[in-house]
């Protein structure tokens, strides 16, 4: 049996530049896209999936590329009229955003599971690769700041990220059963390696780390796991993570990324910016910040290259 | 005390109309509207008030003259994006029109009532009578048709009112308390009349009249009780009034909905084309047929100097 099974594990926009590079050079088949849900939300009564949705709007190039986010050809009327009903604004729902969440939370009200549903959006929107959430059950990322805990989108959005943290934790994450697609493809003899894409760490990649049973899928997978720095000479590309990394008294680096998950890889790859730094894990070098698709696709190469 | 309260009961489109024709012609302060919810329904996994909403956006300005229901400057994203999910467009929800759906669904989950909610919105909106739906507790319009019972949404949506009527149930109205506003102003010394607006009798205005006391606080209220014909010419303005009536076998014509009324009328208003019917209340007539806001504010005075 050919070893040929890439398993990535991502958050949203960062990690779904890399799954999308991958899903242009492994065969559909051949890639499993592991998202994470500790993001996940109920807000006006609807089940937000913000890390699934990105990934999927990415992979079907849905995405919006003027805003970075959401939906591509979006509209606002609902956001709008919602505003002049004194309906809570702090979370910008697209139009076409939000039929996504009102079918899911129809759909997981009917007793579908999360994975379910969003398999048969992927098939629809005609997306090669499969996308299953870390688990089908209910975690729930919660933010530690000096007033106390807060809801990861109160933090995120509602907040804008300023508080600053003092520690993470994953809510309902002991209790959650790994999806057993994720476990069966860690155990799987065709596994060829496991790709950590550049998502912030803490709030990512963590939560998926954190569902009973992963890691030491991961320990024990017998292929290289390599994970792609989201630190740029010293900075995210996008979002907290450097910002996080401070607060939470680590070293802003693409080597304190690298401590952080620690005997978890074997493989590290590095931005050309970064290629002196000292790490444990087998270092790479490439071009990690993605532009284009070609960018994309270039470091999905140079990830696969790295692990061959 | 003046005797200056009017109180009008709705259903959706037509009955909007001469709520707006009042609104001009009765100080915000004297006109209760009270709105049937027997259309109301759940749909995915929203609170669906449609007569409400339509009395709500005719009386803000709101109203969509293009199509002559819904939202004015809707759009369809979410609708066109439902679609490609594989979510159900039988019913069409527009991006503005969802707003109040899904706000209104959050707040009564919340435990706030349906006519808070609507009170609410109203002011929101600048609307100067009150819209008072019938009930805060859900009543239900059935259809039986041949193939059995069916939902009314299915039937006057759904199935585009095709299927044969035979009889008509009202769920939940026997358990229904009926709106205490509503009720106080029929006892009112206030009351100067009560107007039932040319909506459909059997789908718009029975639903009204099958909660507990409403029958009753009608004919014991002391003031004109008028009724404005849906019939005009043996024709329905709209909708299935018409067909209703000869499916349930009733004279189709402004007189077989007077009959219908029967007691609980002491007044009645033909269009100009009926003016020969014989019925049992005292009969007037005037131009009952409403395109423009001057014939709803004519017909509205012609409707309160018939009762005067």
């Amino acid at each position: 049996m050919s070893r040929d099974l890439i398993v990535a594990l991502s958050g949203g926009i960062g990690g779904a530049k890399l799954a999308l590079g991958l899903s242009h050079v492994v065969a559909p088949e051949n890639l499993l896209i592991i998202a994470n849900t500790g993001d996940d939300f109920e807000h006006l009564g609807l089940s937000i999936s913000p890390d699934i949705d990105t990934l999927a709007y990415t992979l079907a190039g849905l995405d919006n590329q003027v805003l970075g986010w959401g939906r591509r050809d979006e509209t606002w009327s609902f956001m709008e009229t919602l505003e002049t009903i004194g309906g809570p604004t702090w979370f910008r729902l697209g139009d076409r955003d939000l039929a996504l969440h009102v079918e899911r939370t129809r759909r997981l009200k009917a007793g579908e599971a999360l994975s379910s549903i969003t398999a048969d959006v992927a098939r629809r929107w005609g997306i090669g690769p499969r996308i299953v959430p870390m688990s089908d059950d209910p975690v729930r990322t919660k933010v530690l700041a000096e007033a106390g805990w807060l809801d990861f989108q109160d933090y995120f959005v509602g907040q804008q990220c300023r508080p600053v943290v003092r520690q993470l934790a994953f809510e309902g994450a002991a209790q959650a059963r790994a999806h057993p697609d994720m476990i069966a493809a860690l155990a799987s003899p065709r596994l060829k390696a496991v790709v950590i894409c550049p998502s912030n760490p803490f709030i990512s990649v963590e939560p998926i780390l954190a569902v009973p049973g992963v890691r030491a899928a991961l320990a024990g997978c017998g292929a290289p796991v390599i994970a792609v720095s989201p630190i740029i000479g010293g900075k995210a590309v996008k979002g907290p993570t450097a910002k996080m990394m401070a607060e939470l008294g680590l070293e802003v680096s693409a080597a304190g990324v690298a401590a952080r998950y620690g005997a978890l890889l074997t493989h590290y790859m590095l931005d050309h910016q970064d290629a002196g730094a000292t790490i444990a894990q087998t270092a790479s070098v490439a071009q990690t910040m993605m532009r284009t698709l070609d960018d994309k696709i270039a470091l999905a190469r140079a990830v696969l290259d790295a692990v061959a």
